[in-house]
């Protein structure tokens, strides 16, 4: 099978101060392709460990994918390396010349020196344009040298090599617009098709239990991968092979008998976030949701807007922070605010009803509690968070503790009243 | 200087189903501890490929730290093949053993031979308790052997390999209660200092022109590099060396200069979010924010609550995404809603003052726009967004646009707006 290996490169990744969501999405359309990623690799802004990963990675993989370091300023070095590692001379290509110019014609902003260099390419490497920035893409092609672990199948007698900005979505541009499409004629890939499903409600190691014999009878070519995450797990089958029906077939069936060994904590078969599950649910039933955030802070909200046509099933949110918010916008009584505090069962049940009124939603989400680090009491402490939810016929409420960080306890809040809302509406 | 790897293990990383959080969580706190972190490579569940990473990269460092892979799942062998890797023999560890049986009481749940087996470990590691969850963390010792690149200061003898789970709390509680103390005394550590600034509304390419005789001008061991984001770039000076207080004096001097260079742009001097910086301004002065947000849904009141303590200046939001919710909790004009759109300045305007009439805030910021990918119109395409933001005496708006997926288009739109709110209430 051809492998692939990304070399991410700069400073920031490495000093932690930038989190690398260009590597995931390559993986993903990599994947698509059927080009297995072997290795990530992230070096940073140094001219002799660049090096080093290109001489290194070549050894496990068909393909090296780069990132980064093509910027106009000093700290970018990648080019004039590639340059030479692929001894070539530096020349300025037509091409990349006039979209720079062309790009800042259109933003009406002054070309600069550092600018137009951004043209200048190896004469030894293909030209990829980025039609979403200025820096071009850059396509090397090296004879095949042995190798201790590459791909058996090597019916292609070279390593491809591709630099790309760091940028993402010049990076995401360039990839679907040619590069992937470029790899595919370059190589000859199989199919990979992976499936997965969503649980709620269950540990790791009981669902390892749970489809113990399931999984030991796996063939070898089909792979099975849990992947935790806030609370929930899901379960990924993986199946590789170069005759795409046939792999098709064989892991559609492996998948069903899995769906029926978790039936009972299943939430979606589907790869698709838990707000994603929620909103098709409501689309279904033609049904509209309206949320009352305190502790969350509109996350739950971003977390429904986040979906393209959210505004088929979502109507809005108060988002009523302070206690004359609450008062405000969501009628909340006052005594019993003074008496009960804003974290309580009835806070956070006149919540849900005032913004089930005043918005006209079919349901509604309410939450009230402390995400920390500050604001806890004796008896309530960091991570208490009260939850009602329903619709005009009846409001549930369910107290809830979480004992993470402030991030952690509002996404774990978010996630778990979303999923009992779409319980509630199951057993509606 | 002391050079670390990374290495993350774990299929989900490779095929992009997963953001890898933990590596720049854990290359800050190196950092800080005066490590630097040279690589960080990902592998996936492969037997070969974890034990190639760790023949690779120790080439490269002094201190390799490997997370994931220990989970009690089939899929994890990074435990098997480190006792192999190190020539050890899993035994039983009676602390950790008693950490897994105090978990389960704790939580009232069944152990099952899956979660005691989380207790065995190699008998030629030092066992690292994890206070948070069942897999222990071990730290191997080697003895030190040439490396072509690792640091020149060897004055230790050795190289530590150390594993941890994957789970981002375990993982950090690890590195915060022994990972780090226990690097700092095995290793002699320099101190590396870090100042970094944010501008707004200049690009990369001039920003270099502006500060090009300073860059040129930095000693060997200061560091400069630009991290744009979000439409803004931020600015790193790092400093390295072992007489910690002339080095921050040094650094402190050369921070100055950049700062007094860029003035005409400069949001922030410190390492922080925009909604920090706002958040910050509107404490001094005493004053609170509330929002009115359609097309961010929410995303503006998350950035702001994220912010631990943003009670003190954040009010709340009302979240309008259907025309409903803009007419019964903005108070906005049905017949205009109708002949201008809800994307238009004036239904903007009138969200703006609705919600700092209702909430009682002393600033504002409405934002309503089109997102994508549906919804635009031949007049009003998609990434059109009207923003007002003000106070009692004065309401701005201003008209953006953004050509970008829905996810960054709602981040700009925040990241605008934001800004924006921040000149208004400096301008005073």
């Amino acid at each position: 099978m051809i492998q692939a290996s990304i070399i991410t490169i700069g400073d920031e990744l490495l000093i932690g101060q930038v989190i690398d969501t260009n590597s995931p999405w390559m993986s993903q359309e990599l994947n698509k392709a059927g080009i297995r990623v072997a290795r990530r690799v992230a070096v940073g802004d140094v001219w002799d460990e660049i090096w080093a990963a290109l001489d290194e990675e070549q050894k496990y993989a068909d393909i090296i994918l780069i990132t980064g370091g093509l910027g106009p300023t000093a700290d970018d070095i990648t080019k004039p390396l590639l340059c030479k590692y692929f001894g070539g001379n530096m020349i300025v290509d037509e091409g990349a010349r006039q979209n720079v110019i062309n790009i800042f014609t259109k933003l009406n902003r002054p070309i600069i020196e550092r600018n137009l260099s951004q043209a200048e390419v190896p004469d030894n490497c293909k030209v990829i344009p980025n039609k979403r920035g200025t820096a071009p893409g850059m396509w090397f092609t090296k004879p095949l040298q042995t190798s201790p672990v590459a791909s058996e199948v090597s019916v292609n007698a070279k390593k491809v090599f591709v630099s790309m900005p760091g940028v993402p979505q010049e990076m995401k541009g360039m990839m679907e617009d040619d590069v992937v499409p470029m790899l595919q004629a370059a190589f000859q890939c199989p199919v990979i098709i992976h499936k997965t499903l969503l649980t709620a409600g269950v540990g790791e190691s009981f669902l390892a239990d749970l489809i113990k014999d399931f999984e030991e009878a796996l063939p070898k070519h089909i792979k099975l991968a849990y992947l935790p995450n806030y609370g929930m797990v899901r379960l990924r089958l993986s199946a590789t092979g170069y005759d795409g029906p046939a792999i098709e077939k064989e892991i559609v069936q492996y998948f069903e008998t899995l769906q029926s060994l978790v039936k009972d904590y299943l939430v979606t078969n589907e790869d698709e976030p838990l707000e994603k599950v929620v909103g098709k649910l409501l689309v279904a039933k033609n049904k509209t949701l309206c949320t009352a955030e305190s502790c969350t802070g509109g996350y739950i909200a971003h977390l429904l807007t986040s979906i393209p046509g959210s505004s088929e099933f979502y109507d809005g949110s108060v988002i009523s922070y302070s206690y004359k918010a609450k008062e405000d916008l969501l009628q909340v009584d006052h005594t019993i605010l003074e008496s009960k505090g804003a974290v309580s069962e009835e806070i956070v049940t006149q919540m849900a009803k005032a913004a089930l009124k005043n918005i006209g939603s079919n349901y509604v989400i309410a939450v009230s509690g402390i995400m920390g680090p500050g604001g806890g009491m004796p008896d309530k402490p960091v991570g208490t968070v009260w939850v009602a939810l329903g619709n005009e016929q009846k409001i549930v409420t369910q107290k809830l503790f979480f004992r993470f960080d402030r991030i952690r306890n509002i996404q774990l809040t978010a996630s778990t009243a979303l999923n009992l809302l779409r319980k509630f509406i199951l057993e509606g």
